[in-house]
This record gives C-alpha cells, sequence and structure tokens, in this order.
C-alpha cells in the first residue's frame, strides 16, 4: 500500500540494522507513504549493519547516534532538523539490549550496573530523547512518538529477563511524557507492543524460537511480522490517529488477550 | 484526507441518527476514502434522524433493522452482501441505550426486564450480528469488525448506570467472538473505546455535560471529537491495522492513563 | 488455622452444594473462624447436594432461594437478618451456570434465549441480591461483599463460552455497586478471580481437565486449591482489608501474570 | 485486632522512620499479631527519625543498611537470620526517593545521574534484597514478600515525577522475581499500592496535600491511612493469602476504578 499517507511529513528512525529490523520496514513503509526521514543509530550497529544501504536506497541521511549520549542525541536532533526543515512529525524509538541477558547472567543474579546500562540504552534513551526534542522544540503540533515494547512489561516470560523491567520503564516513560507532550504541543506518545519478532537482535535471546512458536500458535491471527508492525507504525504516525496518546497498543495477533488456544495444547477445537 | 485507504472496500455501518453521531461521520469518511457502504438503524431511528438524507450524499442504501431482532438482521446482511457483491470488508456496531436510564430508575433500583432489554440491545446485538455474519460468511478474509465503547466497562461513572454493564458485556464479546473469527477467516475484532461525545443519544445521561467537561480537562490532549474517532475507526478499517485483534483501544486524548490533571483541580501546573 | 477473625460476624453464603464446592469450604472456614452464618442454594440444588448436612455441622439455617427471584430473595434476606439477628457483615455469591453450554451450543451458534438465563443466573442475581440488601438495609457498615469469578472475563478460553461474559458482566457489577455500597454504608465489593477448581459444577465445562492441568502449569504456584480461596475468602471478610473496594482480586498462583512457564512447554528452566 | 495471625513468624521491616510511616505501622500491627521481627532502615534515617524508640517497644533489633548497597543487604540478612533464628516468613519493602523531585528538576528536565540513583534506591534495592536473600536462602516456604507501591505505575499524576517510573520498576520486578520465588520455594511477592499517604517522606512531593484531599473525595470509602495498610500487610503475610502471588494490589478506597466521583465536581449525587 502506498497511499501518500505521511505526505509533508518528516521524522527520526532509530534502531534499523538490517533488513529483519522492524525499524528497517517502518522506514521503507513511512517512506513509501510520503515522509522524509533521517536514519539513526549506535556507531556500532552502523558498522555491522546494513543501514548505509538502506539510507541510499530511501535517500535518507544517517546519522550516528550512541542513545543514552547527551552530545550525540543533541547533534541528530539538530542535524534532523536542518536536514529535514525544521521541527519533525514523528520519531520511532527502536532501541533495546540486555547486558545481563548478553553475558549470561540469570535474572536472579544479575550486574546491577550492567542493568543500569540496560535501562539506560533500552528505557531512559527514550526519555533523553524526548527531553531534549522538548527543549529544541523539535516535534510539530500533533506529531507522533512512538517506541516498540513488549508484553514482557505486564507478564513474565522467564528468559526476558531484566528486559520485562526495561520495557516497563519505557511505556511508563511513554506515559508521563505523553502527559508533558500533549499538553504543551499536542504531540502523542505511545509504544507499540509488538509480537516476538524475528529480528537479528531478538534471535539472541535464549529459547527465542520457543517464544515464537508458542505466541504464534497462541494468538488467534498467528505472530505480528515485522512488515505487519511497519504497516502498524504508519497508521500511527498518520493523521487517522491524533487522539490516541499515553497507550500501550497491543499488535499481536490478539496473544495479549488470548487465555488458551486449543492449538497450543495439540487439541482439537 | 483522502488516500483511498479503503479503495475496493465494502461494509455496514449501524447506528447513524444525525450529523452528531459518530457513526454519521463514519459513514462519511469511510465513503471519501474509497469505500462502498450499506447504512442500517432501528425503523424507529430511521423515522427520526436524517438518515436516508445521508445515504443520498454517500449513494449508500439504508436498511432498517433492529439489531434484536435476527430476521432483520438476516435480512440486513442479505441485501448488504447482493448490494456489495458479496461479502464485506468492515462493521461498524454504534449502538446503545438504557432502558432504566431513559426512564429515570437509578442504579439501585433498576428493572430487571429493562436491564435484559437494555442487554439486548446494546451488546447481544453485536454477538447476534457476528454469529449471523459468520453463519453467512458474510465478511472477507481480514475483514475488521468494530464496536464503539466506553470507558466506564473499566471505571465506575454513577451516571452511565447499567450502560457500564453493557459496555462491559460488548467488550467482552469482541474477545470472545474475535478469538472465533481470527481462527476461521482471519477477521479482526476490536473495540474503540471513544470520549465523551456530545451526540444527540449521548446527551439525554443525566451530567452529560459535566461528564464532557470533566473529560475534556482531565485529557491531556482534550476530548476526541466525533470526526476524530471516524478517522481513526478508517485506520482499524484499512489493511494497515491487520493484526490488531481482540482489543479495547482507548480513543480518548489520555483520559485513561492520566491520574490527576492540575487542570481539574484549577491548579496552575 | 482458626484465630477468630471473624468472631462476631454474620453473613449468608450462596452455592455450597456439596464438599468439593468453593462455597462449602468458604462456609466451613467461616464457622471455623468464629462467624454464624446462613446458607442458601437454588431449590434443585438442594435437594441433590449435602448442604443440610453442612448446615446440621456449622449449626447454620438452610434457606432455598432461586437466585433470579426477587421475592426468593427477599425471603432470604428477610429470614437471615432474623436469624442473625439484624443486618449482616458479609455475603459470598458463587453462582455460574450456562445453559448454552450445558446443552452443547457453541459460542458461535447460541440460543440468546439461554444466554438472557445464563446472565440472570450467573451474574444478574448478584445485582438483585444487593439491590433488595440495599433496599432492606441488610449489611452493616464496613461489611463485605464477594462473588467468585474467572479470568475469562479478561481473556479468551474458548470453552468457557458465554460463562466469560457472565463473569465480565458480574465483575462490573461488583465495581458499579461497589460504589454506591460504599457512598452508602462504607460495604466494600469485590471479586475474586480464582484458579479453576474441580467442583461439581466446573467439571461439566469440555476440556475442563485440560484447563486444570495447562493453569496448573502455567501458574508459578500451581492451582489455588478451594481451600485455599475459602482462606482467602475468610481474610476477605475480616476487618483487615476493608480499604480494598471494587476490584478483581486474582487468587490463582500467579496465573494472569505468568506469560509463558517453560514448565508448559516441556522445557527446562 | 490482634488474632495471633503471625505467631511463630519472623520477617524484616524496611522504611520505618517516625509513626506517621506506614513500614511503622506495619511494625507495631505484625508484633501485635505475633511476629517477631528486625527493623531496618537507611544510616541517615536512624538518625533523624525514632525507630530506635520503636524497636524497643517492639522488643526488635534495628540494623542499619543502606538499600543500595550489598554489603549492607549482607550484613542485614545475616545478622537478621541469626537473631530470628533462621529463615525468615516475610519481608516488607517500603523505601522511595527521588532525587530530581527531591532537587526541584521538573520531570522535563532530569539529570540523568540522579534518576539512576532515583531508580537504585526506590526500586533496585527491592531486586537487590530478593536476589540476596534467595542465595542466602533467607526465606522460608510459602513466605511473603511485599513492596509499596503507588497507582502512578499505571496513570500519570505529573507531580509525582520520575516515582511514576520508579513504582512501574518495582512493580515489574515483583512480578518478575515473584515468578522465580514461587517456583523455587512457594515463596509469594506482590506490591501494595496505597492511597497516597501523609507520612512525612509523602509530604515532601510537592502539591501532595492537593493529592490527598483529591484522592480521597475520589475514592468511595476515602483515602486509606497507615493503619488500614498495616492490616493489609498483615493479611498478606498471614497463611490466608498463600496463593496470591505477582500481583499489584489496591489498596485505596477505590479510587483505582473510579472514573468520576460527583463529589469531586462538587456536585449533588
Amino acid at each position: 500500500m502506498a497511499n501518500g499517507l505521511l505526505e509533508g511529513k518528516t521524522g527520526i528512525i532509530f534502531g534499523a540494522l538490517d533488513d529483519k529490523s522492524i525499524a528497517w520496514k517502518v522506514a521503507e513503509q513511512a517512506v513509501a507513504q510520503g515522509a522524509k526521514i533521517v536514519l539513526t543509530n549506535a556507531p556500532v550497529a552502523l558498522r555491522f549493519g546494513g543501514i548505509h544501504e538502506l539510507g541510499e536506497k530511501l535517500n535518507a541521511e544517517v546519522i550516528a547516534a550512541d542513545a543514552t549520549n547527551m552530545e550525540d542525541l543533541e547533534n541528530l536532533l539538530d542535524k534532523s532538523m536542518e536536514i529535514l526543515g525544521g521541527p519533525m512529525d514523528f520519531m520511532l524509538h527502536s532501541i533495546g539490549m540486555s547486558l545481563n541477558v548478553r553475558k549470561k547472567r540469570t535474572y536472579t543474579d544479575v550486574n546491577y550496573d550492567w542493568m543500569h546500562k540496560t535501562f539506560d540504552i533500552s528505557a531512559m534513551s527514550f526519555h533523553r530523547l524526548m527531553q531534549l526534542a522538548m527543549q529544541k522544540d523539535a516535534m510539530k503540533e500533533w506529531g507522533s512518538i512512538l517506541a516498540l515494547t513488549y508484553i514482557a512489561a505486564q507478564r513474565v516470560f522467564p528468559d526476558y529477563s531484566e528486559m520485562a523491567e526495561s520495557k516497563a520503564l519505557l511505556e511508563s516513560f511513554a506515559r508521563s511524557f505523553g502527559y508533558h507532550w500533549a499538553v504543551k504541543k499536542n504531540v502523542r506518545v505511545n509504544t507499540v507492543s509488538q509480537s516476538p519478532t524475528p529480528t537479528t537482535a531478538g534471535s539472541g535471546v535464549k529459547g527465542f524460537q520457543t517464544f515464537l512458536d508458542y505466541a504464534d500458535k497462541m494468538s488467534p491471527l498467528g505472530n505480528a511480522s515485522a512488515e505487519d508492525c511497519a504497516n502498524y507504525c504508519v497508521a500511527m504516525f498518520s493523521d487517522l490517529t491524533r487522539m490516541v496518546t499515553m497507550q500501550n497498543l497491543f499488535h499481536d495477533g490478539g496473544f495479549s488477550n488470548t487465555g488458551m488456544n486449543p492449538e497450543v495444547l495439540g487439541m482439537e477445537e
């Protein structure tokens, strides 16, 4: 679909690594719908992923930024406004990483310095971005800010470990800052709680394929794909959804409200 | 906005009474986005409202149907499929009426026959519609079914009386039937929990203007209007939101997640 | 445990059928904790169950009442106040039955007259009871009213069928009437959302043993038993919980907040 | 009330400062119900508050511990087990402090080092405590761990600032660690979401009296007091509630499920 839904709109998209990334698909869809965007990711991600290729394809500049570093974020916002011609219409935060998971520390034996770092990368980066964007007046009236999250913020998936808390934090930042953005500039802030998605990042989590299969069977419509998520983000960036704010929006094929699916238990329905 | 988002899609819209109705706005927006629709409402509503005028404007047939009557609903579905050329892509349920409220019986002194009737009109009609539509195979794959609801299903607003239970029922039907529709035809079913809206129907509720003002002040973006709601329904009917199902979606300017807004208390922030 | 927690308190307990019933266990525990109670159930249940034996054991009168019949409920309240010496401290509603399930009509092919009857028995009976109790001033200040419910009110368990809606209704009645009871007499009203429990009634539901096993594995503490539930109800009737009202309280070994338990999938943790 | 509900049980209570503290009341109630306890608080709080006086009254040792310091927590657990004769039955976490609020930085202009510190004090301290307690096997089978929280974790109260996120974190830790405790030792972990309470700590928050009055009017039963909360904590420590885990329990006079109370708006009902 390409309906010009984002015609004339501009935005920043965080977190595109390779063509499995949700952010990658969002970038493609946003541009297909008429938006002009800037792509950003951490310096190390820029080196290993294919984001420059994506930037060329979409005619989008790529600006490196460590999302836990205020100077980097300032530079990103300043340059983006220069490139995009002023305040923006949308931003996508798609950043998450757990040091304790990566370093194989179990949830009942975490390193707290790493936990601080995990929260900073995966959640506080969202507050940092919004705080700077507000101070720099980097968003247009009725703009839309989104972050990607996961239902582990509400329910326990043991292997998700401290990312559960990261997502709980992230969703709370969306609500709290959503209030301030609404009052100040009618900007909305929401989180999209996406099905587990076979991205390169997600695949690193222990037992991830089990997550995927279980969630797919449990979800009456099956798991939502990265492409589906990109379509949904486009809807949330468009003017069709201007009065939705401070919400956590499940985009998950019905997983969140299914208590038991006979398919999971190998039963005939 | 008119982006052809619903080009080639067909649907039925319940509940347009006059130009203050949310359903009226949805009908206008759906057609503006390329959809072909059938309008329906109860026989009595057809006599008093302006729906025929809307039908002419939108080139949409108007079919009378009492949503608690299976023959009427059968006739509606049969004729609609004839007119629209087969199974449909979307349906909007926007029906609600409380006999006890209308007849000024307080919540602690209700008439239970009236309560049964209220539930039938306001909630069971949604199940009736979906049951018949499934039996008649009246929905296309990846179709979208919506019903309008209110946050009284989650929290107490004393004057809303038994409509609270009606909406709780309605939302539960959306979840339960959403499971069956997903498994059978990949159709999604959701409820939109809308800000209080100054429709002709809503205005009948005691203290309604107080509701409106309070909700408007409490909501960081203010109350969502009927037009805003129509836009959101278009997004939910479009292919951008295919993996969202069995959800209750707050379209309320942030009311639902605001605990206290200093504006309500006349405080400076 | 018997700590005299309910010493001096009186109440009515609905729904004890046989010694597998949760209500049966609540009756035993309430009396063990010092309460004086009246037992009630539908006339047909009185004939088939062992409630008279329980009444003798607990020195409690048994009064037949069809909970959908206002005269029966009036008689029950009048007689209970006579027996118990005036207004009461607590009531337990443990009533549920689905005609469509019993008569093997699937959720997508229900009979709507039966659905009305199901709602009346399983949910409206709770409103009827509270409406009459308020009109007769049958509750003491700071009393406690409980109803038993199930998580199908929030999430879909396909075989639970229209009982999902019955429980959604029931929980909404608890919230709505809870407001009015609080304002009028500082009485609290809550629902206890219990693990699936192998009662004689529950066992009739299709696939019930599968429910039980799945829920038991999914719940980090395992399923809560009828005895556990009775203990929890005692806590909710006691003066220790006077400020908890209008809540749906999960008593389920953690099921409700567990997204995936590796045990369900036969995985090692 | 003193029913010996906690007879033979032992536990640690964090956060008693003076006789307005909820933790102070919990300590008094727990001992009145037969428990033997250890009291703890940060070194600075020990100097300024009256905790030693409380310790003498309750025959409870007072052990200083900075809850963000692993050595302090280790010492606390080791000494407590020595004093109390081995693993414990309950723990109460009642700790919260926001550096940005204290230093008058608004939510849209926070200092991120202070935010890290706020999270560490107010939420990560709970994980630290549970991680050490699990490693030291400091809890008995079927023990109960509680933390106090506030509804700002779910809804925005602008002046609560980054404490909203602290509480969202805290509640997520309760769920996640609750899973691990249940699987390992049948220990339950819950949070009690208490009405705003006029403690010495709470009073420091801007506009706090407004919070109090608004919440009191909005809550059908009025605000729950510190004494009420202590009673509820006793119920949650007792064996009556063994199957409740990973829950956030609203103890708030009905505030959380009240959408609008006519009293707030000065309306007659």
